[in-house]
């Protein structure tokens, strides 16, 4: 057994068996022994970015880390948006990240570079395995402190000696630290604030918008106080037999008319709503003037217990309200619009479909009938990179193959990481992508007025148009091996997505909006 | 004027006058401010990869700097490989890096991150422009110490507020600090040295591969001593009537080899050859053991000065060897092979071409044909993250517009940035793109058993194999913009290759190897 077999053993004993790979020469040995190793699933990636944004996707479904190997510093570089959107996520990630020999280290060879200031910002744990004899330890102990509580992406720098030398230190198991129960008093404390404000307001985020989380909080809605989730979720059910509370709006101003009066807000798995950007003179607090804000649970603590016990404190109803099925009842005609598409999108969506979200502006009009739709989870961009739809989607699909998966992208977003669409026909994942071509970075002309910098002229709209030359999605998609298609009115993608969603296996829809 | 204003007034002023750009929401202040100045040519990138890329080819034959503008922490990441060869290539570049307002930072808003930490490790300054009035000052700071001696990319990081903040502190002229003269002591020291060892040899790297430093170089050759290369340089020219040294070898059991005997190693330009990577049992100093080494001009140091005091010194000839005009006498027929492409290249590349070399595993058999063809310039992959070819050739083509730029590429590399082929289309360049499709990480087959890890089992060539699906790569190239053609044949590729060499515009051909 060398380093790489003892880094293999441990993340496999530990659960961790799927490694979304891009790797080089100083990953040899680990790709050599993953034959020694059937139970971790390699997927290639051809560029770090799908990788880690599969990580992310099979994490949040998982609720365990798959782990990436990327090679040296610019191979994490690569991957590093992505990781920064796991970051924000709160996804249990283990990166493993090829570095020289430990002895090679010193002479600054062509791929040397300083890792562990790289990794730093986007990692909850950073280690380097600098003997062989050390690797299951400190692989052990990266898983560990992936899952937090809060999770995140965590770096395991793997030097080419370490794993190429031989060692007795075999799999070691990883101990998972489970989230603490928030104190009887501050539940308390907030039962008392909630029913002495006027208009109060509960807002939840990361696992307290996951369903055992929800099934409380509807309680607190039925006992008449307000529920609402942050605006980009990592992972949330959605639908018919859910409870959907109201989401916080994305521009900042329109998220404060919508609070106007709101004289307290209790944080449940997470904190102060802020706007995405400042714009000037408008507002960068999501906060009401004069609002009380409390803490109930923060990202360590256990949303369930505490919301279940603020409920029981609060005399709310032992259940509360949830969705109904309510699928439009007629396929769309005419001009395909992004209204069209979710039109369709909840018409067909099967009961327990992942839907991966990087729709950029055409997102809103489908959320809307998915509030309706058959039951299913939603996995967003949580930290504003964009480019993540369809890696999300490779790893939601490996980590949950009897799920149909769809990914919904801006073509702008779709296009930072098109390699996904190779490694979704080479693993035959049942995920639907739908690309929504708008030929623009649509959100980029409505920024630009808000942050006061007037209209684009002619430089300025180079920068943000996309239509010269326009983008043949279906050859794109094609020349990558993926089955595809363009939809150009209503009639044609309610039919294709129809299809899509009755038949297994990849598909790519260019939805021509 | 705002602060968006002074920082593109300071770049214009400075001859900073190509900014190739992926902006988002914190940068509309300045994108609207090119619509003011149309002094800097905005080229769109649909990945930050690409932009860094095209700014490292950019700087490498213009010698002055091209911008790019990057959104926040993940847009910066996404560039950070190609940045990681721009460093290895000590190619001035200023990256503006579009940030929250500064008083929105402390919010923690979903895009934040820490930006001082992720640009450290490729960035030879960084700074941050926290007032309007600090923009203009700041940027010629940025401006000159891109410059070095040596170069690099460096970091301006601009908060939003700071762009759209009014101000009076118009453009700043930037200093450009020359490289310093090597004293007449070393001069004196290495030809004593050199006169005294029995098989010297002058290694050149950085700067003292342009050619002027290359005539001079060859009058050492023409006295006896024999005058190498590193093994990648950012820029080199080539072809006939320029002198063609030898260059190290990849693999260091192989430049050993061929340095065997040496007794003294002078660098210029350079430093300690070391092997690209670490293998068991291998060496990774790649001197002869009892060679003696001494530096003649370090990076920072004036190559051309100091080599022509050498050759003075030592009574060299007054001009030296050059390659002759030799290129090969008839189309190469059959099957295509990369030495065939290496051929048809070499009878085609038309005078004063430039070569961006990112051909991996098929790159050797394109260099050695290309000895004798016509006089041209090589750029290459400095710091070894794969994936810069075809955006070398955006900024080689915006820099020189007068040349016929050609871009070689691995399968495996150009699919880390395939995004270029859009700007290519986009901004007509005069850009030939050739990928060698093996459909496989070639080098990673060798590799593997360099690292003694063994034949790859069926997990390990999951990883390593891009056959399943097979890349269309005339479909991908289509479907961004691209007149794109597969050559199977000798025949074939050696008439798409001299067309594409006779017809300007933008060419994409699949070299089916």
């Amino acid at each position: 057994m060398n380093g790489a077999d003892a880094l293999i053993e441990t993340l496999v004993l530990n659960g961790v068996t799927a490694c979304f790979a891009n790797p080089g020469t100083s990953e040899m040995q680990f790709v050599s022994a993953l034959d020694r190793q059937p139970g971790m699933r390699p997927v290639l990636c051809l560029f770090e970015g799908v990788a880690t944004g599969a990580a992310d996707g099979f994490g949040r479904m998982a609720d365990v880390p798959a782990c990436t190997l990327l090679h040296l510093g610019p191979g994490y570089g690569n991957g590093l948006a992505n990781l920064h959107n796991a970051r924000r996520a709160y996804t249990p990630i283990v990166n493993v990240v090829g570095d020289h020999a430990t002895y090679h280290r010193q002479y600054d060879a062509p791929l040397n570079s300083d890792i562990p200031t790289l990794v730093k910002p986007n990692s909850i744990w950073v280690g380097s395995a600098d003997t062989a004899d050390s690797v299951a330890a400190m692989t052990a102990e990266a898983i560990s402190a992936s899952y937090g509580p809060p999770g995140g992406p965590v770096s395991l720098i793997l030097p080419a000696d370490s794993a190429w030398t031989e060692t007795s230190q075999g799999a070691v198991r990883a101990h998972r630290h489970e989230a603490s129960t928030v104190a009887a008093g501050t539940v308390d404390e907030v039962a008392r604030a909630l029913r002495a404000a006027k208009k109060p307001v509960v807002l939840l985020g990361g696992r307290a918008c996951l369903g055992p989380a929800l099934v409380q909080a509807a309680r607190l809605q039925a006992a008449g106080i307000r529920v609402m989730v942050d605006t980009f979720v990592a992972r949330q059910p959605r639908g018919a037999g859910v409870f959907g509370p109201d989401r916080m709006a994305y521009f900042g101003e329109a998220a404060l008319a919508d609070l106007e009066g709101t004289d307290l807000m209790v944080y449940v798995g997470t904190t102060l709503p802020v706007a995405f950007f400042a714009y000037p003179d408008r507002p960068s607090v999501l906060v009401p003037e004069g609002c009380q804000t409390l803490t109930l649970a923060d990202r360590s603590q256990d949303p369930v217990s505490a919301l279940q016990a603020l409920a029981e404190g609060l005399g709310a109803p032992s259940t509360g309200p949830v969705q109904p099925l309510k699928r439009p009842d007629a396929m769309p005609t005419g001009a395909l619009t992004p209204q069209a598409c979710g039109q369709s999108i909840a018409r067909h969506l099967p009961d327990g479909a992942i839907l991966c979200d990087d729709a950029v502006t055409s997102g809103g009009a489908i959320a809307v009938p998915c509030m309706t739709a058959a039951p299913h989870e939603v996995l967003a961009l949580t930290g504003g990179a964009i480019g993540i739809g369809a890696p999300l989607s490779i790893g939601a699909a490996v980590a949950r193959p009897e799920a149909k998966v769809v990914s919904l992208n801006g073509d702008g977003a779709a296009m930072y990481t098109v390699q996904s669409l190779w490694t979704l026909a080479r693993e035959n994942l049942d995920v639907t992508v739908v690309v929504f071509a708008n030929h623009s970075y649509r959100i980029l002309n409505i920024e630009m007025g808000r942050t006061g910098a007037g209209n684009p002229g002619p430089s300025a709209s180079k920068l943000l148009d996309l239509g010269n030359p326009r983008i043949d999605w279906v050859s794109l998609a094609k020349g990558l091996g993926l089955n595809a298609v363009r939809c150009e009115t209503a009639e044609a993608f309610d039919a294709a997505f129809a299809r899509a969603m009755r038949e297994p296996g990849p598909k790519f829809i260019e939805a021509a909006i």
